[in-house]
Formats: C-alpha cells, structure tokens, sequence
C-alpha cells in the first residue's frame, strides 16, 4: 500500500516537514491546511518541493461545516469552498477532506446533507476535486461512518466519497466490520490513528493523545483489514494529534511513524482474510527473544560495580582479550562491565542484549523497520553482534541463543575463574527510565522489532512525583523490561538523575543472597521500620519471618498464593541492582514497595 | 479557622514536608500513610518534630474497604485497624480516614455498613481514636456524602463521624447545600481541593489534577459556606493531588498553598450567611487595577527596543535623574527602558506595573497573602513602588493612580520631550510566557492579589506544540494578562527561548502606525500570502482592504461584527511588540492568527 501522513502530525515548518517526510520512506503527505496558511512559500512551490522530493500530495484537509445548513450558509460553504478549490488546483491536488458539520449544521435530514454534497462534488467537479466525507466522533448529527456512508450513498455523485478514520471509528466502539458494506471505490481516503485508553471526552482525547499504530489500544490491524475487504487502495495514511509528537524533532518523528506503518502492514500481512497478499509488506519474521543475552554498565571506573558483583556472589569470568572489558556471571546472568571510551562516565546501563532464535532475521527485521542501528565495535568482535538503538539511548543487541550452554562470545574473556554456582540464576528484569517524550515511542520498538508486549501500565508515586510504569515483556516472561517515565521536573534536572536504572535479578533463595551480601559489608538499601510495621498490619505473615525481612532489607508482596520478595542495593552513578525471589508465579514487580524504594533512594542522594 | 494540608499534596520526604508545612503556616498536617510508611523516622520522632514545629497531627489517612464487607473480610479488617490505631497513638494522633469501600465490598446495605462502623468506632474508642468516614466519588456502593452521612447516623457512634471532602462531592455535581442538615459535631473533617473543568473519569481526575482553591472551577466559597453553617469548627484541610505540585520544591508548594487558604477565608469572610464572622479572617480590601501603569524592559544594551519604540511614534521622555533608565511613552502607554544590572541579559520584559486605587491595601493584601515581595530598589526610588515577584519571575508593581494626568514618577525622568500625540494610546495587554509547572500558581496569584479573573482557556497550534493560553483580566479590560504556557520541551530548552513574551498597544488607527512603521523601515513580522488567500477565502473583506493588510503584514479577527486588527513586530531578545485596534467591544486575541505568527517567528529566529 502506499503511505501517507498528514503534516499535523510532525513539529515545524511545512517545508520541513516535506522534507522529513520524503527522508522517511513516505509517499505522500496530507497538507493540514493551517500549515499551508502559515507557510511563506507559494502553493506552486509547495507543489514544486513536493515533486522534487518525490512525494504525492494526497490530501487537503480539513474543509469544515459544509452540510445540513440552510441556504444562505450553504451559499456562504460554495464560496469558501471555491476558493479552496482553486488553491488545490495550483497545489496540483484533487481529493479535499470534509468532515460532518459540528458548528454550523441545523438540518438532522440525510436528504438535505447528500444534496448539499451532490451539489459542492459538481462544484469540485469544475476544478477536477473529489470531496471524502468523513463522520468526525462528537458531529453534531453525523457521528457514525455508517450515516456518513449513508449519506454519500444517497448524495450519488462520482466526486463524493467517505473518509474512514480509525480513531472516529474505533473511539466510539463502532463495528468497524460495516465497512466492508462500503464498495472500495467509494472510499476516497483512510486515515489512521492509534490512542491509549483513556475515559476522557471524545475531542480533547482525539486532539491530543492519539498514538501512531501499535501503540495505543486499538485493533489496527483488523480495522485496515476491513477496509481493503471492501477493495480500498488508495494510501494508508496516519493522522496522529499527539501534543508531544508536536514538539518532537520533525526527522524522528517522521521515522518513527514510517515505522509504525511498516508494522502494521507486517501485522496485516499476517493476518487472515486478506484478498491480496501483494497488498502489504511482510517483515522478515522475527520470534520474541528467548532470554537475557547479557547486560552491560559502563563507566570510567566501574570498580564499585564490580565489588557489588562479587559481594552478591556473581564469578568474574574473565577479562576481554582485547579490550577493557570484564565479564562476571551468575547462573545464566551475565554483566559485561565496559571502561572502553568511558571517560567522565558515572556507573550507567548502556545496553542489554537479548538472546535470539534467529539472529539474522531480526537483525533484517530492525532494518526493514528502519531502528537506528549502533555502529560501534562491541566487546564481541569475534562474533557479529548486531545491535539498534532504543529511543532513550540504550543499546539493545541481540545474538544468536547457544544451542547448549553458554554462548560463544564468553571464551573471548580470559584469566577469570568457571560459572559460579549459587542462588542467583537469570536476569529477572532490565528497568529503563525513560525521558517521558520517548516512551510511546519505546514501546513500538520494543514490540515491533523484538515482538514484546505492553502489560498494565501503573503510576508509582516518589517523593519527587509520579513514575509511571509500563512493562514490555515477551509471553513467557523471560524478558522483561519496565519502562518507567521520569517526571519532566525530575527529567530536565540533568540525564537521568534523579530516576536511576536497575537490573533484577532472579534468585532461588534471595535470603541467602541478602545474608551473604550483608555478611559481606555490601552497602544495601535501608528500608525503615514503619515498613515493617505495616506489613504487619496489612498481611497475616509470622512475626518471625517480618523480623527476619527487617533484618535483611527485604521488602515483600504478594497476589492470592504467590510472593515476591526484593531487596536493593545502594545506587552507584545512575544504576542499581536489586535482587528477587518469585514464587507460585508471580508475575508482577512489587510495585506496592516502590514508593518506599523510591524515598529511601531520595535520603540516600540527599546524604551522599 | 485552623488550617490544614495533607502531606500528599507535596514533594520530598515526610520529616521536609512538615518543616515545609511549618514554615508556610499551616496549623497542621494530615499524615499521608505512604509517607509515613516510607519514613525512616519512627512514629515518635514524627510526633515530636511535629511538637517542635507547633503542627498538629489532624487526621491520618486513608484506611480503605473497611465496611460492607462479609464477617471473615470485617476480621481482617478489625485487626489491620488495631495496628493501626496502636500507631496512632504512637503518634499522639486521635483522628482517622476511612475511605468507604472501592475494591472489597459485597453487602449493599446500610445497615451491615453502619453496624461495621460502630464496631470499629468500638475499637477505636480504646486507643482514643475517632473515625471520619468518607464518601469516596468512585465507592463502589456509597459515593454520596448523603449516604455517607446515613450510614454515620445509623452507626449512632460517639467515634463515628463523616468526612466531607469537596472533590468528591462537587466532582458528582452532588448539592453541597445538604450538608447543613448534618450536625456540626457529626462532621469530623473537612478536606478542600479545587479541580479544572475536565470530562475525565472521576478516579483519574481526582488522583492526578486536583487544585488548589481558586484555580479550578469548584465554588468553595460556597461549599466552605455550607460547611461552617453546619456547625463544623475543625481545621480546614488541603487534600490536593496534582502531579505537577507533586513535583515542585516542596516549600513553594506548602506556601502556594497556604496563600490558596487565606484567598478562600477571605471569600469566606465577604459571603454572605456566615454564623460567626470571627470564624474566618478577611483580607485587605483591594480592587482590581484600574490600569497598566508602565511595562519594563530589561536589557545590557535596549537600543533595538528603543529604534523600535522611536519608529512606531513613542516620545522619549527622559531618562531617569539617577539611574540608566529611560521613559518612552505613547498616550498612556509608558514603556521603561532599564539598562541597570542588566549585564549580559537580552532584552526581555522584566516587570509590569498596575495602577491602583489605593496602593497601601494591596501591599497589605499581598503581605497577608505571603506573596513573595520585590526587595530590589527601582527607577522610581523617590516614589514608593511595592512590588511581587510572580511566579513566572515577572516583577509586578503597583502604585497609586494619579487624579488626572501621568503618575507622579513620570517626573522623575528628565531631558525629554513631551508627551507624544498619535494613534498608539495604552498598552491592551501583556502577554507573559509561563514554564508549565507554574501556571496554576500563577492564576492563584493574579486573582488573589489583584481581583483578576480567569477567562477561557484556548490551546494554539504553534510548529514547536501547542501553547496553552488563558487570560487573567479585569471586569472592565483595562488589565489583560495573557499566560502561555510554553511546550514542556521548548521550556526545556533555556529560559523563555522560543516563546518570547510581548507587549501589545492598543491603537485608535492601526493602519496608520503600521504605515509609519513601514515608512520609516522598521522591521516587522512578515505575514505569508496563503495567510491573506485564506482570509479573502473565509470572510467577505473587500478585496481592496484585504491588500492593504498585506501590504502592511496586519491579521485580521472578527466576532460577529467586532472586528480586531493586529500587527508585529520582529522580535528583540526575547520580546516583541503587538499594535492592537478593536472595534465594536471585541473582546479577544485573535487567536486565530497565533499560529501563523507563531510560525513567522519560528522562520525568523531560524533565519537569524
């Protein structure tokens, strides 16, 4: 299918939006008249760069408060409307969207709405324009695409047709089935938008929260299914008002709605009933990973991490052959510790890789869904490593799961000592705080490229204001991957202060674990008494096994049958570990004990 | 009457909320439990810092799903209270919140429910515990303050009492009027939070964008009326969830709050149908401005603004006998031009001042409002001139109107000449741009202080985001304060860059000062063609004035047969100018024509 997008959705000047529009693969745009209106350039070289760039321009929109007026409105409608007429036949366009009256319209008769359209589409006619009629979510009549389809019907004339907008559809939980009633050649245009769940009224979610496909919750993939059912094929194009996409880099908003296309195509492709699989482009086919390959902290002296690690029980296996780099590992946890170009660098968390059924196909996968791809030369340059870069900044890589054992890239590090046996197996789960402008975007990553889900997003409340949590995590838990949302205030107050990352790691006994590291000297996390107290309150638990979580720094929680238990160590530079326990299936991350988590990690800050 | 805050409603630990509280005047505190739980201190210390800050302990809170519950679920519940009724004395705390039931619920019947309250209120009356139960908005069968109450009744318990808390209350559009039929000693506690008008679902609403009184639409005044009728003489309490004051320094906050408190007992005060006028303390009485006195711009080096005043058709005045300032003036519009302690600085508008019927009321109603005063010696040092400092930085100033002519300190300003006579004769409006954390202290400040009103909010498209506007004006006009909020990620971006501020002057003839200006080749706001095709499109303008706007760049707005006609200039630092003509009592902005603007200066600064 061909692609578009309206220029609202981007930040900047028309001229620059044309142009990021064409640098991201797309094949046309729809013009958002306010941005034309306040452009300095002429429609002829709007049309001119358009050209040049190669792109179409599909749309102009939007025409409002057309029909179901009285006369003297309607005269006032064709005046206005001819001259916008006159200004697509300079921009060299021929569809304009109209959207159901919402200000002006006093006449509720779909008879009087299809002759007021009959007789604009004759007008249109004269200037070689079709008009897509479209039912915005709160039209003051028209509301439904089904009475906008109806009324088309009714109004029978070749330069009239339907508009169909995922969100106008899907917002109002309407069967989007219905569409497949409407003869393809009638639908003039599609417009597509994702949105979160939100009980908000209709406009102001539609003005301001819509999403690009896939990150939101609606069903793109069978709405578009419908509509090329009905025989649609023209461009799947996006309209996407998202107040933060708005103010976003014009060039990596345009890529990342690209992305968002070539997703969904990948999604339609998949999916049953399509009448012509030439239609859309399938993605290289890529399975969810199928554990943690490795993390990596890097820094300019990583030696307190390195301590930490031995404290907890964690070997160091080895020192890089090549490069400053070290290896320790637990169980099937490994942390690649990188003093490589790390000057002035704090303690941070600058990748994760993740293990792969079939590395190639992802990495054909990443490049189909243009991700930016790292380019630096990884501690394993024995093995090709490919890798991409998550929109906050982390490096994400993947490589092929060993068939047994450990992967290969482990003999590159020498002189350490074998795998360490103990209660700490796996890496549990990577938290990456996210610079609140990239979260949505993050989540496509995550679940485009690597087939992640978004589970229940949650709001952690810190002494320094809401994190809100969601998790991107594969369907049989082995990757998961919490993104929490710094709050701006926090954000703006330097790189990811404030809000540091951590590793998890999953024990067998993390008891045992919390006493050696505290036998040990290691400097944990302090959870306070009243902590304690409570949970008194609140659970049924023995005193004796309180008393022995108090003892140990552990914090604790449960749903029906089964418990996680948790403790922290202190943060160095911008990361800190914590250590888990699941049991009876626990699927969640205690987020009850974050806030007490989050205040401690304040008055440690505020001491250090 | 006594104040209160809960310590939710604030940022940082709970031992720094309560010095915060303490020190903004608060009487005393409700203990959030979170905060409490995540506290190292242990409930001794809390008390006896609270002693030594003279704050009481008023209320803990909240203690959820205590009531309609089955026999084993009530067990449960008897015993989590005893712990924390043991706390509470701990804390030397006498008063407790439960929330009626969300999440455990299962008998719908009000006498189960009071039955459950009285057995509580008996095991509360062994540790000297008393309970406020609390009709949450989104309680699963009581979310009605009315039945609340009826069940409180029925409970017939000395240790049992209601919780009124405004949010809830006016939130479901209940009628506060009702609770004068609950008697005094009945009602326990008595929260108050402001909330904007949004069509949220209720929970979301309540949980992330509470205000503080007078910066939402609620009518407290009125609910605060009904509530002291009633009887009630407990503490008036602040529960404000907001994720933005969540987010802020934790002493602004406190005294932003405590300032929403005075505004409210003030309001109190002048209703009418107060039992006891003693009850609540009245603030100096002082009316809204009945003018701009003078605009201030700040700069190391104000010769561009002041080539730009001199071509518009401004008089310089003078400069001031002892300082490097200079006075330009065009009618009453007095624009100071302050070259002091301006080392590195670029032009900006760096104060405003008003003009007021009695000077000494509002120093006094600013001081008993804790309104952070200007202490820096102004230009007008032989005339007395308060100041504050709002919370966008802006220093604002008032003096006393003069009987007739220029105020007494234009004198002070020497070597000019005389007053200018043409077409520019007051300043309209000052348009102020604000960091988006403090617009809603913002308001609170302007209203409070000075008597302005907030009208209707707009949003305007500009290609960096949208630009949250609302205006704070007198009822005749004559002050018109525009705040914009600037796009998180624009703010973030260095101080006021991006979203300049600016002064516009009302003329008696646009035409002719944009004629002078472009006559004596100022350099002005280049409006694009598409702008004025557009207008010829949309309106019936005869041709021959739309030209004539063209030629000069000025935009155009109409409301019915109002008409509004605006031009600008290029901007300096980070100010520009506006020339404003209304016609026919129009009362707006153009709004309109900001994004066009928006994206004219956009190319400017792009192009500089």
């Amino acid at each position: 299918m061909r692609t578009s997008i309206a220029t609202v959705c981007l930040s900047g000047t028309l001229a620059s939006k044309l142009h990021a529009c064409a640098a991201a693969g797309f094949d046309g745009v729809e013009i958002f008249e306010p941005d034309l209106i306040a452009a300095p350039e002429s429609p002829e070289e709007i049309r001119a760069l358009a050209d040049r760039l190669g792109l179409t321009l599909d749309l102009y929109q939007p025409m409002r408060d057309v029909e179901g007026v009285d006369e003297a409105a309607f005269s006032a409608v064709l005046r206005r409307a001819e001259a916008k007429f006159a200004l697509m036949r300079r921009l060299g366009m021929d569809l304009v969207l109209c959207c159901s009256n919402v200000a002006t319209a006093t006449i509720d008769d779909d008879e009087v709405s299809a002759g007021q359209l009959r007789r604009l589409g004759d007008l249109a006619q004269r200037y070689g324009v079709r008009i897509a009629y479209e039912a915005l979510a709160w039209g003051r009549f028209v509301n439904d695409y089904r009475r906008a389809w109806e009324i088309v019907r009714r109004a029978d004339h070749p330069a009239v047709g339907v508009c169909l907008d995922s969100f106008h559809i899907l917002s109002r939980g309407h069967d989007p089935a219905g569409i497949e009633q409407i003869p393809g050649e009638r639908i003039f245009f599609v417009q597509l938008a994702d949105a979160p769940p939100l009980s908000l009224d209709v406009l102001s979610w539609s003005r301001h929260h819509r999403l690009f496909p896939g990150e939101g919750g609606f069903d793109l993939v069978a709405f578009t299914g419908h509509v090329l059912r009905a025989g649609y094929r023209g461009p799947l194009s996006l309209e996407v008002f998202n107040d933060t996409f708005r103010q976003t880099d014009v060039l990596r908003t345009a890529r990342h709605a690209r992305r968002s296309l070539r997703w969904l195509e990948d999604g339609i492709a998949r999916a049953d009933g399509l009448p012509d699989p030439a239609l859309v482009t399938m993605l290289s086919d890529s399975a969810a990973p199928v554990g943690f390959d490795f993390v990596e902290i890097k820094a300019e002296d990583a030696s307190a991490v390195e301590a930490v690690l031995a404290a907890v029980g964690f070997a160091m296996r080895g020192r890089h052959r090549t490069k400053p780099v070290a290896l320790w590992a637990a169980g099937s946890a490994r942390v690649v510790i990188n003093e490589q170009h790390a000057r002035d660098l704090a303690p941070h968390l600058a990748a994760i890789g993740f293990e792969v059924d079939d590395a190639a196909a992802v990495t054909r996968r990443a490049d189909e869904l243009v991700v930016p791809r790292v380019h630096r030369r990884t501690y394993a340059a024995e093995q090709r490593l490919d890798g991409a870069i998550a929109p906050d900044g982390t490096e994400v890589f993947w490589a092929q799961a060993p068939d047994v054992g450990e992967p290969g890239w482990v003999a590159e590090f020498e002189h350490g000592s074998g795998p360490a046996a103990g209660p700490i197996d796996a890496v549990d789960h990577v938290s990456l705080t996210q610079p609140w402008q990239v979260v949505d975007e993050s989540t496509l990553f995550y679940s485009a490229t690597f087939g992640l889900r978004e589970e229940g997003a949650t709001d952690v409340a810190g002494p320094r204001g809401l994190v809100q949590s969601r998790v991107m995590a594969s369907a049989d838990g082995r990757i998961r991957i919490p993104l929490n949302v710094a709050p701006p205030i926090v954000a703006e107050q330097g790189e990811r202060s404030g809000l540091p990352q951590h590793i998890a790691f999953s024990c067998t006994d993390v008891v045992a674990v919390a006493r050696q590291a505290r036998a040990r000297g290691l400097s944990l996390l302090e959870i306070p008494d009243n902590y304690y107290a409570d949970l008194a309150a609140r659970t049924d638990l023995p005193e004796e096994r309180i008393a022995l979580f108090r003892s140990l720094g552990i914090v604790y929680d449960r749903s029906g049958d089964a418990e996680y238990l948790q403790f922290y160590t202190s943060t160095i530079g911008q990361v800190f570990f914590e250590f888990v326990e699941r049991s009876a299936g626990y699927d969640g991350y205690g987020a009850g004990n974050a806030p007490v988590r989050l205040t401690a990690q304040g008055a440690q800050e505020a001491g250090a």
